[in-house]
Order: structure tokens, then sequence, then C-alpha cells
């Protein structure tokens, strides 16, 4: 069993924050790596296909991409396989737009929370499976105005509770600002007096840190 | 006169950022505690009464709650006479959107800004007579881009505004992302040469703060 | 050729975070500044003309203000001819705007986009002409949901891709929440084991920072 060993680096930021790059720096640390796009084609347009394209053109040739629709379970079969490195799932913004669209229709608005509750769960339960360390990449997107339409709400509800519950198992937690990048959670962090000093750190830092032996930090991924 | 004694530490952060869990586990330090909800019935949705269910029981039942639309000025009333230890207020955001409803009707924009301002510093005013500590909730709603409607750009403003008076008069402000407060502003900051180090910080930390004696570090209050 | 000797620090924050301020505090440690306003008359209202004459109010009287629609070009020539000692441009959101309003009628959503990394491009260009330090304020606009307007969704990725652009240039970024100013970047930043310390900053540090030889830190302007 390889539970309690699991570790996670979530990557936060708003939209051009720099947080993919970061992540995919951070990727580059290891040899073996899979790139779990979640994006599929979720939108069809050119803003989109240009966005697309400048992520693919620099990710290096060597890795594993797998793309949405191939659901986490199968992801992690492969990547245990596989002997991966490391896994990177970019993002979870687009993978609970996916489960957005895939239910609205069947759901009331308190019945899609709970079912986005749901699946965000098992989404987590995958991930604790994985022998290697995962890099999430998610999104901030609860610091604007409440949006007008409910769809928007809900959205910005379940992501948030879905970055809450990922950052609580996470050993790491960077926030990308303008492509810098804040270090808001690591395993080796002491509070003195209910204060931790923090700082901006690079893919050196995240590298250490989640090949460090979790369980000399346990008490950290459980706070 | 306790005027230039008040104590008040200002939770900021977006939707789901774990700043009102943080705010209670800081108010369970004290044990005669308010908790001033100023939601009340701003909606009626499913999704709105589940959350309010999930903040209700995660409350301790000793705690004396307070809802809108009883006014701030009986709220302080009653602090003051019952010794109360802290006094919650959770949030400013549903605060100023009752402030918005209120009035959206009879001012122009231009009007209805002036209003919220005056609104603000009285709701400042009555804060500054507590004789007990003070922590306020806050939600941060200007990192999006800015909103189509011409009530959304208002409430931002407004908020914005409150959120700045309100943090420059606060010995502590946090940020919370993710379930993490950065700490932002606090009362024994030391600035040397134009920088203060800064960190991520616990209930712990607050408490001490707020436990301090202001008047030693009123250069910093009035900064 | 002055071209790597540009010294530039990015104001970033949300709206009311007191970034524009904090900038404008800045500036006033220097005597000869220049005053760049994008803004002009992008949008006639109430609101609009309350928040312009409150920003006007709090500048020296002795400061040269240039407004939009004077290009980049002719505020950097004023000021190498006058030998300005900061140049202060607030703001890249509503220079931003601007170039949207003018082109979203001639261009599809693709063009658009390159259109606007085009204009960043030479804007950026303009400021590394500059001998003497600029001061550059803008919005975070990318930490709420994704917009559900085309224009919204290309302004967002538009102005947070100016944001990065000028970002990986600048000596110091600094984004404000609350009337507090959490340092990013600094020009003297040391990372040991992938960390760099990180804090609130006031005035006397930025302008003790673009008052350094920048050839020192050149390794740093480029990383």
């Amino acid at each position: 069993m390889q539970e309690n060993k699991f570790k996670i680096s979530l990557f936060l930021g708003g939209g051009q924050s720099g947080k993919s790059l970061f992540a995919e720096n951070c990727a580059k640390k290891w040899h073996h790596v899979v790139y779990y796009a979640t994006g599929g084609l979720v939108e069809k347009s050119p803003e989109w296909e240009f966005r697309i394209q400048n992520h693919r053109a620099r990710r290096p040739e060597h890795w594993k991409t797998i793309e949405h629709p191939v659901p986490l379970e199968e992801v992690v079969k492969y990547c245990e396989e596989q002997k991966t490195e490391v896994l990177l799932v970019d993002c979870l913004t687009l993978w609970m737009g996916w489960q957005m669209a895939l239910n609205i229709q069947n759901y009331s608005p308190f019945q899609l929370l709970k079912h986005l509750e749901n699946e965000t769960q098992h989404f987590i339960n995958q991930l604790k499976i994985l022998s290697c360390p995962v890099l999430v990449v998610s999104n901030e997107v609860g610091e604007g105005v409440i949006p007008g339409s409910e769809s928007g709400r809900i959205f910005r509800e379940a992501l948030g509770n879905m970055n809450l519950a990922v950052g609580s198992l996470a050993q790491c937690i960077t926030f990308s600002i303008a492509g810098q990048h804040l270090l808001l959670k690591n395993m080796s962090q002491n509070f003195i007096n209910g204060f931790c000093p923090m700082g901006i750190v690079d893919e050196n830092f995240i590298f250490t840190e989640l090949n460090k032996d979790p369980l000399v930090g346990e008490n950290n991924v459980n706070k």
C-alpha cells in the first residue's frame, strides 16, 4: 500500500500567471514524464487552438501525453505500469469544466454541487494510488466579483473546493503571479510562534521537496 | 474612551479560500464569542442554503450568533454589555450586498458610491467603539476582469474601498489562498530598509497579536 | 545605447488594492516626474469621473501629466529631452482597453490577440529606450471566473500576457492587496536552494532598488 506516501505539488494561479510553464519546468527535472492534458477539445475557437499549440510546442518530445477524455484511472494505471517518474496534470480547471458540461443538464444546482464534490473525491482517491509524485495545475477563480450566472457560481465554488481539498493533501502549494511563484506550503515548513517565513521558489525547490521522504513530514501532511 | 484601543484582524481571501474557517479557528482561542452573520437571507437558493448549513454546523454551540438584519450598533451594544471576548463578523461582502440591495433603486451610480462610502465609515466607527477584538472576514473581489454590469462595478469598487479602509486600521491582515493564510500586516512588524519579511500564519499567531497592547504599536496602527 | 540599462518596477494588484497610490508614493521620491495617464476619456460616467478626480487631487502639482491619446513614443521623447527622473505609467489596463476598443472591429479574435501581442512588444520596446526608471501600474485580471464574453476573454489573456512580458524585464514586481505591497521580484534577490525570502515593502525599498546599477544585477534581469 502506497496510500500514505503520495506526493502532490499544487500549482495555483490566475490566467496567464505562468503556473503551467512553471509546472512544466519542474517536470523537466525528471526524465519519464506523463503529461495529462485535461482540456481536450473543450471549446473549438481560434484563441483556444492558439493557446493549445503554444503549450504543445514547449513540451519536450519524449514526454508521453495523454489527453481527455481518457479518464484519470487509466492514466494512473499507465503511470504505475510504465514506472513513470512524475505525472503532470494540466489542469483541474478544464477537468472541472468537463464535469460541469457533462452533468449540468442532469442535475439541479444543489445536486450538481454534490455530484462535483463526489467526482472531486474520486479524482483525489486516484491520485493517492500513484507511486510517483504528481504536479497538479489549477486556476484560482474566486478573487473576482461573484458571477451573475448560476453555472458560473457553481463552477467557482466546485473548483475552489477542489483546490482546497487537493491543497490540504499537497506537500507543496505555489501561487503564481506575473511569472513569479510564491510558496504557500511545503513539507518541511516549520511554524515558530504561529509564523512560518515564505518566499519565491524555483523548480529546484519543488524537485527537492518532492524527493524528500513524505513519511518524515507526515505531521505536516495531515495538518 | 476606548477608541484608540480597537483591535481588528482582517481575514481577506477569494471564494473557497478557507478565510472563514481560519477566522473561526482564531475565534475558538477565546471563550465568549459573538458571531455576527451578515448574510441573513440575502438569496434563497439551494446552493446558498447548503453553504449556510455547512458554516453553521462547524460553529461551537456556545457561541452567540446574531444575524442580519440586526444592525451592527446593536451587536456592538450587546458585546459591551455581555463582556464578549471577541466579535467575529462574517462577512463584509454580504453586508455590502445588503447595502447595495437596499439602496440601488434610490440613488444614481455616483450617489450610490458616496452613500456606500458613508455607510462604510459608519460601520467602521461602530467597530472602533468595541472593547474586545474584532475578527472581520471579507472577500477579495477585484482581481478578475472588470464586470460588465454597472452594479457589479460599483460593488467591486465599494467593497474594495471598504477592505482598504478596514485594512488601514487593522493590526493584522491575512490573505487566504487554498487554505493557507499569508500574513500581509501585523502590529509588531518591523521594516528594515523598506522591507519586512512575511510568511504563513496560524491561529496562534493572530491570537497572540490581538492580545498585545495596541498602544505600544500605535505608530503602526496609524501608518 | 541605453537598452540594457532600463529599469522597470511593475505595480500589480486588483481593483482598489492601493497599487496606484503606492506607485505615486514611490514616484514622490524623485523630483522631475512625468505621469502618463493612459485612461483619458475611455468611458464617460460619473463613477469614472469621480475616480479620475480623486486620482488627480492626490498628485503633486509640479508633476508633468501627459494623457492618452498621446502615444508612448512622444512621452518617451519628452522624458529624454527634459531629463525626467522617473516616468509613472498608470496604467497598462486602460492602455490595453484602448487597444481593444480601437481594433476589435477590424480583426478576428485570433488576429486581435496577435495584434495586441505586437502592440505590447512595441510598447515595451519604447520603455527600453528610456534612460530614467519607469514605474508601471497594471491590474491583475486573471483570478476570477473566465468571462462569458469573447472580448472579456481576449482582454484577460492579452493583459495577462503583457503583465508577464513586463514582469520578465522588471527589476521589481510588487502585488498590492488591501493597501499592503507584497514583493514578488527584485534585482538583488538571491535564491538559496531554490528559495528566496519575500515580504512587504514600502516606497523606500523600491526607490533604493531602482537606484542600484542594473548592470550589476543583469543575470537577474535576464532570468
